[in-house]
């Protein structure tokens, strides 16, 4: 089976250039001029881009959270995710049970997944709780699954004290594996949370009161200094989203730091927290951390300019409006948190990133595609256009626009926080090993057509 | 009664001009040039500066800390501070017993000092738990005692956790009190400690390395970030001993936050960790955070030089090196932490700093005088030479030479971290309300002459 | 004669305190409590703030530019400074003929103000060309003279080339002389100067647009290279207007450049090029460098806030609306430029600073006396209260409130900038040596009266 | 003619993986897996490195200086690029006859380099006086040339004073040229030189000294103002030497200011101003800026590190140290200055660069070849390996390793300021449009293959 991307320009990380793509079976042969080949399927990619298929590190598919279940189950929310132009995903486990080894989260994760994702897709660990039993497990699960990732938290329930969050470092610093982090200092949360509750503040716009950016930029100091004391233990600092820790970040870039890559989302880039004025509208942004001001928006767009942050994820985690959302209905803090957004990263990040001259198309390349590929060690299979990596790809139009709407997307939740939203540029074809999946937001797959990644060691460990 | 100080350099924190001091009774009546009263006693300063009375605003008197006792009583302490220039100190309490009220150790300390000090003394309350009886207390204590600073630990068994902490900043802020902080990451360090324990690593030169200075950065930026989202809670960062602390505390200031101060202390900006890799020299040198590098302490001085850092403390907290300080011989981790220094601040940093030209004599005065008599409520009666000022003042002769030995000292303790110090300049007289209370290294005042020092609320809190 | 200021707030560059201020004949005797001499006049100043008489380092009385001359003579514009509040100004000489001895103007000045002032006064040299002869009148000048600061300009007919710049700066550095510098790029005003002229563009709105921030920024950053190469000469650098050139002071603080000092004026604090956008009025504005944004004004008191800028003087060089500034009707770069302020500034910068909380009273003090002197070489005679200096000083009630208007001035230029701005604060009585020669805005001193001020080193030379 | 390079680490400015390239004529056709061609010529690269032919956009060959002529004409000099793996030069014009039109020098090297040039070439042009005639040439010659960069001096004979480089720069904006600059404050050199020659301080060891590191941080800031001014005038700044001039870029990096490009040189990376300690031996390294120190070194490696420089080039302008240096024997003033370099670069760069952890292959790629390419507007047809893009290429194997000396060298020049170093890493194989033209140091092409480069507009003009 051969198949030829005929004149596109094709876009990487670095560079974007007029050329062919020629595919045999899932891989790429060669990018070339005038590449032909005897019997080969030719699609025109004349006055379009092609860019490696998006990753996207951050999803959380049938997530148990508490008392609810996220709808997307991997099947559906795959599909989503297709329909939005990524091919792979890294998807973030929920907590098992209390005590329970971290073998636990990855048979339950394959039962979950394994006959359901249409798009390759592997899995980060969740560390609950810390014993020796658990640091070695890292290894082994590294070894023999392939996941080469820990998520840890610094608040919920199951978050890590410092003094255990440093043994897991230094425990990933010796095995070469990745911790990644929600940081947000749990203290103070936890007390506002409680107060605002107590004093009957509960609509939506307390969320974020609860929640403010430097409970944020502390807890990303405190993990950079960790990780730093662990002898620089692979750290990934997930959606980050105010200036307040930015400017964290850019303390410890200018003081040469390395071994840290620090991701942002979408919605961070884009939405505001006057979306929580609306005591029902604002149930659908419950997320944590919650959305910011305007100027933190700008910060972080600056932030990608300059590339000092490094990837642009979703944090994909739906639930119902009309259902699971209204638990939050009289009391912010019983609402819960998490929002869609996997298919809608690519046409945003195009549109209000590239079509607006904030970022360039190889920057967009990078932070959706090579970084999150390289920083969870799926390069150079994934996120690339490179001779030998798989043929996941998309065909954008610049030229086309859309209006973003619930109706035309494929999760099974039922809004999205981009109602409305008009979008330059648009997907014409998602490809995934060589098959397109995806033409005119139709998806052309098959359930669990996607294969599990066993991800080796990301460039942060070297 | 009265005196005129007759044709001295006159230092204030920000200039230094010829003058006589008038005094009548206990306090300053008058500066001015050829002032003269009937029947004054005058005393020649002519060629030598004359300072206010030094304010020490960490000493730990008779701490009980674990199964040892600091050396110094309130008799001893006092006059080993008063014949090194200090007329003042606000000496941190210890813990009391488990879940006491914070008026108990109130109590212990007028106990402890009211019959002994040789001169003014205050408190800070110390805060070994949280619940709403204790934050109550706060103000109490504040109003009726003018105690109105209390320390928190980020470490040690009575450490506060961050929830806790950020009840005590609203609570301080409301109140107008000071809340001193000694900051490191717990977690670290308990870890560091336990680990080099197990593996046998027990001698001196593993107590620095067992509280790297990215622990007191990190502790310090958190409770900036603490400090401000409780609204701008006072706050004073005590014993600030590294380059790296020192660069969360420039990040603050370059964000204009407010409402904060930052002490180092005399053994950070003279004293290197060289000292511990003797295994019984070493012992004397214990204490937390622990002694840094000569980078450390070029980035202090420049702190002090850039008006970064606001005073310089003592942490004067001493154990004999003959009996206490050798339960730690065999462990590091069992020796009390905490040195002598009460006696040597004002002739080594004189030395050090202004004779080597890293500050200014104005910058002095600054920070062992007004600045901590500011900081803590004291000012204008202490700290600085000002028409109704208390009459506590130093005569420091630039011209003298002295070297610096334990002989020549007055604590209850057996050796000085400074043996064989050479020091430029040296202390002719110590004045505390009108009367001379040392005269060429000899103390000349009694037992109990001490007065308690209720104080009003800090600049911090305004 | 003896005069008592009674139980005034005292305010030096570092402290405000309650006290008495004993005069006998010129100077102060003596700072104190309940200060008495036998028949003392007393001068009740309960409740309202005692501040050393203000300094005023740049002005420009009676200056010949160009065809122009400015209207104050060193009567008129003195008379007008005292009532401001200003005890001592040092002028900037105007240029003198073409290759004129540096003496020239000294002599020229001397019998400008001689026997017109009515406060004390110095002067500035100036230097137009350099050679052997130049640089060997500077010694001279500041031995036989006191002039120890000479004035040199980047921009206008008489600026100095790079080369003859660090011919100054190098003897300067060896005489502990001063070099106070007008700092714009010359090439980048003089083309576009020409260019809009040439183009049409003539009217007070292409004032600032000819002269653009980063003018300033450059020759600021080039300045401070240029004296740092010459091995730290001392430099002050005058009328600092804009945000981009605080950049360049602040990025040479940081890297711990000394030997200079930056003013800003009172209209770079307060005033905007709004101004210039009336064709009429905008005349009154024209000056160099021109009034810049709202961005600007913030970022100059946040410089003031943080130390970062040392002075705030006048530039006061009037010209009337109704005669010279009307050369600029048609042609925006005919206009005289230069703008009166010399009574202005202490009441505007009390309420706009002070009474606004942009900087506390003591650093008014620090910006409007004591560091004028400071640099200058005036201190301790001038710009402070301590025993012995000159009895110069100012008593400015915080309650009351005024209405700046051109009626109530002082000067014999026909407007004010100013006109309408209510001010929070007023000067109730302005005493020079001793001698009360303003009270509630009248003038009682007498033509003459003001002696001329050889200055000694300046700290910047240390 | 067809060729495959097969399976060498393809390097590109930001990824290297294996592959094999094909090519047809001229061109890259088809980078790929397994790729053949009937008839196609096989080259092994396994193991190796196969990069872009390195651009060298700062070269002087035939270059007047005054009584002097580099000693490399356009054969001899670009045989040794050639061999020192640089397919491609864009040459720096000497000045012309006083007062010449812009084509003057364009015809002239045309002459010099039409049947000598072994490698590609193309010429910047040189503005040495300004006036309405030159500054519509730079369109006409960008135009008619592809000549689409001009160079500026700050200092030396023919240097533009701001008002010049101004007009210069807003013409290069309005006409999208980028304008090269030689950044050095003319003023204090000129006074340093004549200084130090009056004093008899004549030997190499004072050239240093009369050009220190603030003359070109003075200038390198002036000259970025002077285009942010210009609107955001295309600036390409050459040869930055100094850690001073490096915390000029990065103020301007911080602020966003765009348009501009950095270059560091060879030489500036790796030796220091202890050559000129010898007499004779020092006169080797006579070039301007002078060496600097360790320091520096350290400073613009981190420069490159974290991106904040763009490109490296030699400034490669070879006098014979037998002869033409010896000019400086008695008088370093009077010495040609320049040194040879254009072969040594990749060789050196990838040793003391890549090999030793300093930058990443990838960041060498950039610097060396698509960055200069980039900037200069010879991008994608050189500088990288894209399908269409012409093949020129190094392999490079990381395994060899080679003592520099000037034995094994080409350039007409008689001496190398490297020789006896050890570099790791070796150039296999040169290849030009299609053709190996260096192979194991031997010069396999011929005189007058080069082609001249007609040059589009560079990104800095976006």
């Amino acid at each position: 089976m051969t198949k030829v991307i005929r004149n596109g320009m094709i876009a990487t990380d670095s560079q974007v250039f007029q050329g062919d793509i020629l595919i045999e079976n899932e891989t790429i042969k060669a990018i070339g001029i005038d590449l032909s080949a005897d019997g080969a399927e030719v699609i025109d990619a004349a006055g379009k881009y092609v860019l490696p298929g998006a990753v996207d590190v951050h999803t959380h598919m049938d997530l148990q959270s508490g008392k609810y279940r996220a709808v997307d189950d991997f099947y559906d929310g795959t599909v989503a995710a297709a329909c939005g132009g990524t091919t792979s995903i890294v998807d973030h486990m929920a907590f098992g049970p209390v005590g329970c080894s971290l073998w636990h989260q990855v048979e339950e994760y394959h039962r979950l997944a394994d006959d359901k994702a249409v798009i390759d897709y592997g899995f980060h660990g969740v560390i609950q709780h810390v014993n020796p039993s658990v640091l070695k497990e890292m290894k082994e699960i590294a070894e023999k699954e392939g996941i080469t990732s820990f998520k840890i938290y610094m608040t919920y329930d199951f978050m890590l004290k410092d003094e255990d969050i440093f043994r897991v470092l230094k425990q990933a610093k010796e095995d070469g594996i990745v911790i990644a982090v929600h940081c947000e200092n749990d203290g103070v949360i936890n007390y506002l949370r409680k107060t605002y509750v107590e004093e009957g503040c509960m609509e939506p716009k307390y969320h974020p009161l609860s929640r403010p950016a430097r409970c944020e930029a502390e807890a990303v100091n405190r993990m950079l200094h960790l990780s730093a004391m662990a002898g620089g233990a692979p750290l990934y600092i997930v959606h980050l989203s105010s200036k307040e820790g930015l400017l964290e970040v850019m303390k410890a870039r200018a003081s040469h730091q390395e071994h840290f890559a620090v991701e942002t989302c979408t919605q961070y880039l884009t939405l505001t927290d006057d979306l929580y004025q609306d005591r029902q509208e604002g149930l659908k942004a419950i997320m944590s951390p919650p959305l910011r001001k305007k100027e933190d928006i700008e910060a972080l767009w600056e932030g990608l300019h300059d590339n000092i942050i490094d990837t642009i994820g979703t944090d994909h985690c739906p639930f119902n409006f009309a259902k699971e959302k209204q638990a939050g209905a009289d009391d912010f803090s019983a609402c819960p948190g998490g929002a869609p957004g996997v298919e809608e990263r690519l046409r945003v990040i195009y549109s209000e990133g590239v079509a607006k001259g904030r970022i360039t198309l190889s920057q967009l390349v990078n932070y959706l595609c090579t970084n999150p590929s390289r920083m969870y060690g799926l390069y150079p299979q994934k996120g690339t256009l490179l001779p030998g990596s798989d043929a996941d790809l998309v065909i954008l139009d610049p030229g086309k626009e859309r209006m973003l709407t619930h109706a035309d997307m494929h999760s099974a939740v039922d809004y999205t926080c981009y109602e409305g939203m008009k979008v330059q540029g648009d997907i014409d074809l998602v490809m995934q090993r060589g098959n397109v999946i995806v033409k005119d937001n139709q998806f052309l797959g098959s359930r669990g057509d996607g294969k599990y990644l066993k991800r080796h060691k990301s460039i942060l460990a070297d």
